[in-house]
């Protein structure tokens, strides 16, 4: 085969006028931005190119699901991406999740599916490989994730939808896949429900999958071998070993011995009552299965022998020592129900903890460990009015930065660009906090995870308490991240794996020659697009960190951080990019 | 055992009074120092406050051979290290070399030997356990060093000798231990032929040995675990795979396709014939046999099937490339001959550079491939000269500084602080340009392998062509380089291995509570001892480049960086330590 690694088709749906056609993926388009987040972005500026400034919330917000040119082919390679502009941040936003439904999307035979306009009532959209069909949802009308799912995913379907959240436009609404998996922290499950497409189902039949195994690589012999260097670093890993075993949980004792657990919307870097939740209670309280994404050894996510989530690193924290939580049980509840409403479980317990904050709950609360009394009940029963959009939930749902400035208070929103910070205090990892500040999607830890290198100390450990040096790694960081989700594949794979290794597999599946720099230029470039996109849409844009940081945090050796970061990405001194060569929005 | 990995015993032997005294090393200085270049750091140090600046020709210069809490031990442990002022560049100095010698000298039961005075006629030490004898070695005059390893080598004794370089005072001649292991570059050869000291003999016994092996592991479960650990990432390390397939040759492509191959004593940064000399034509040409430092699974080093040894990397740069000459075979000669004389490879390679350029033989070579004619055999002849000092070869036997000094023509040493550059261009490596003149021996890649980020991309590829955050990574790779020094492990292992895997191998062997950070500390610690005794020695120091590369390096950027860069080390404008609590020197 040429050119493996692509399907070279792009599905192309239009709910307004119920058309869908088929598209070419370019080859200089597929080698410029791989697939997943690249394409979807690419895609976004496309139609801000074509459209000018638009709404989340409008007919001419284009929803894309895309994969990479690894999906499915190398190790962890389970997941697909979302992009779209985000109603919770106004910026452009791509989200990934693992599972099985980009597999099967790509296998199916596209490398995306581009979804624009809004429909009249609620549908669905049915995938079956080059069979396309937009069928009635209002039948799916109010139900939840698990519901959806197992109604349509008979028969194998794999099936990415939206709950009550999202049909209802909560801000963090997630799209759920597989039931588990979720695109979230940004809101496109409102986008989703703007739309009125409850869900998007796929299957791929056997024979194409079939084709896929056979003649989806290009160079076979190099892909063996490609892959079987990245096994054994990847089985050789420490870190992936310990997410097998405990999850993301693992990190709750970590973060909080490093002192930088945010703790009630973080006034305190340090939860007392952290060892309640952390992964080796977890592993003691619970008899614990994991489950993998499709074809992968690591399985970081379990579930209790009743089939209950154990919820991540992040919701522990959010729902935990964020709303000054230590009830572990409260905490599996309230992400139950985040799952099955397609809720964001970090947005969602960041406006949680400022509305604690606003209403004073934490300000009286002098009990052990930094408990708040009752807060893990009222965490459950918050979850679900925000789900149904019901009374205090109704505001809730907003997110913390609406929500706060609604009541006078912005400040209490611990976001940034309106997104809900997560559970690492920049105060005390630097690089993490102008990672915080410079993220093209808002207070994300996933598009430069710095705690890696502060905290982890993988790949290298670098000191934590300064912002000398650390504008370089962040530029390459956020490079070096934009490129695997284009790939696309799981970020947890970066732990063991370097550039080499993501370009020799690369190289071997799709024929064309990827050096480790070429990664980091594709990164780069994708960065570039989403700024112009975010410049465009939005004016200027905040690159900074809510005030009660700047309180402990040196704000000089912040903002000369900012100006080294924004020369090193050559952009102009008040950020704007200068040199995008051929980048258009 | 309370505390393993030390003997917490030190042989100090003074040859102008004969005298020899087993000191006790202090919990204190061995936690905050390790051994190997740390302990010998401090032992400089404590010499110098004592006689104040001394020269390395002089009684007062300690010579130290030291070994580490993880020496025989962890895996890739088979090392030991020589620290020394040297007689090349004026500063401390350490070396070291893979092999049998350290592991021998640590089951004997010392953690160092520090050698003092000078005796009045050629002697070697012989170490059995806790028995030491200073004997006589006149026999051995003259000899070089496979001769005077066979003579004193006898009943699986090991030996650490000099050649006739180092009787002779070539500064750059090397102490070479178990015949074929080389510590080298400052000439710490030289400090032992001043003092007459032929060789240092140490044999174990079987019994000591066997009481290491049980005893010497403070936590014997924690250690297995930790070694478990270690050796799933060695030996899933590409880079690894390929140092055990081909050895350093196997740089010889990669950095000449770079283009950062210093060619004609740098006056070019790629040569044409460089394949001649590849580790893949050496592949070719000779049936190779593996051989490895003590217990080590890479098994870098190659042999042909009569034994005679392939150069590494740098050899094969030194006395080709740079050289201008594409004859493998008389590299091969050269490098053999360098063994057995016991000299520095790449300083003498970078003097004959010096010296050809110096006398135009580079000027009139428009031949292919930047091959000079007749330079290999000029290259074996020159090497005996300089072995034997004779004719030319006593002028050159200075090195290049003060060769190309004392005719005039200063700006042709390619060196820093004296020592002679190593084999990768700073013109397009700019991290590891500010890595050599910040160097504490002088022009050493070894202080801070930044091509290792900037080339092999390992553990994470960073832009080779800018200044910009390099001075935190030179940092962090110095205080890392001089921590691993101090183990004693061999930097190889670096390639797979973080921090975290060295701090539990430590705390298992040790019984003490090492974390990353903590040996980030310490290499930061011996650093700043280092730059206050060269400081002390030298007054200020220069920590620049040869002209020749500001003719394309950006001065700015360069000068931009080096500022960080002594702001990071919490260094004054001018570079001199401003807080080093408890450092004396």
């Amino acid at each position: 085969m040429e050119h493996g690694g692509w399907n070279f088709k792009i599905l192309d749906v239009d709910l307004s006028d119920r058309r869908i056609k088929e598209k070419k993926l370019d080859l200089e388009t597929a080698r410029k931005f791989l697939g997943g987040r690249g394409l979807g972005v690419k895609i976004l500026c496309d139609a801000s190119q074509k459209h000018g400034v638009f709404e989340a919330f409008s007919e001419e917000n284009p929803l894309v699901f895309a994969v990479g040119p690894l999906t499915g082919l190398a190790p962890m390679s389970g997941r697909h991406v979302v992009v779209s502009k985000s109603p919770l941040t106004g910026t452009i936003f791509d989200s990934s999740a693992g599972g099985f439904f980009g597999v099967e999307l790509k296998f199916a035979g596209y490398d995306a599916v581009v979804v624009r306009g809004r429909a009249e009532h609620l549908v669905y959209l049915e995938i079956e490989d080059e069979h396309c069909e937009i069928k009635d949802a209002e039948f799916l009308k109010c139900s939840n994730v698990t519901e959806t799912s197992v109604k349509l995913g008979r028969g194998g379907r794999k099936v990415a939808c939206i709950g009550r959240a999202g049909e209802r436009l909560v801000r963090f609404a997630n799209i759920m896949s597989d039931v588990h998996h979720a695109c979230g922290r940004g809101g496109l499950g409102a986008v989703m429900g703007f739309k009125n497409l409850k869900a998007v189902v796929v299957r791929a039949s056997r024979e194409r999958k079939a084709w896929w195994k056979h003649n989806g690589i290009a160079d076979a012999e190099k892909f063996e071998e490609a892959k079987e260097d990245m096994m054994r670093l990847l089985r050789a890993s420490p870190v992936l070993k310990a997410l097998s075993y405990y999850g993301t949980a693992a990190l709750v004792n970590l973060v909080n011995y490093m002192r930088i657990m945010p703790t009630h919307n973080f006034r305190r870097s340090f939860f007392a009552a952290a060892e309640n939740l952390s992964g080796e209670t977890i592993r003691e309280k619970y008899e614990l299965r994991s489950r993998s994404c499709y074809g992968c050894f690591v399985a970081c996510k379990h579930f209790t022998k009743s089939g209950v989530k154990i919820p991540e690193y992040e919701t522990l924290w959010a729902f935990g020592a964020n709303c000054g939580n230590a009830d572990l049980e409260k905490i599996v509840k309230a992400n139950e129900l985040c799952d099955d409403y397609g809720i964001d479980t970090i947005s969602c317990g960041g406006t949680l903890a400022c509305y604690f904050e606003l209403t004073g709950r934490f300000d009286t609360t002098a009990s052990e460990g930094g408990v708040v009394s009752g807060s893990g009940q009222e965490i459950v029963e918050l979850v679900r009015k925000i789900g149904e959009r019901k009374s205090i939930g109704a505001e809730l749902a907003e997110g913390s930065l609406r929500f706060a400035t609604n009541r006078g208070r912005r400040e209490l929103s611990m976001s940034v660009k309106g997104l809900e910070l997560p559970g690492y205090d920049p105060r005390g990892v630097f690089g993490q906090a102008l990672a915080y500040a410079t993220s093209n999607r808002g207070g994300c830890h996933l598009r430069a995870y710095m705690v890696s290198l502060e905290i982890v100390g993988k790949p290298k450990l670098v000191n934590r308490l300064t912002f000398d040096g650390k504008a370089a790694l962040v530029v390459i960081f956020q490079n070096l991240a934009a490129a695997i989700d284009s790939l696309v594949l799981c970020k947890f794979s970066s732990f063991a794996l370097s550039e080499e290794e993501y370009a020799r597999v690369l190289s071997a599946v799709t024929s064309l020659d990827y050096k480790a720099e070429d990664l980091l230029n594709i990164g780069e470039r994708i960065w570039s697009l989403e700024r112009m996109f975010n410049l465009k849409h939005l004016g200027r844009l905040e690159d900074t960190l809510p005030e009660r940081f700047f309180e402990s945090l040196d704000e000089e050796g912040f903002e000369k951080a900012l100006r080294e970061y924004y020369h090193l990405r050559e952009w102009s001194a008040n950020g704007v990019p200068t040199r995008a060569e051929g980048l258009h929005c």
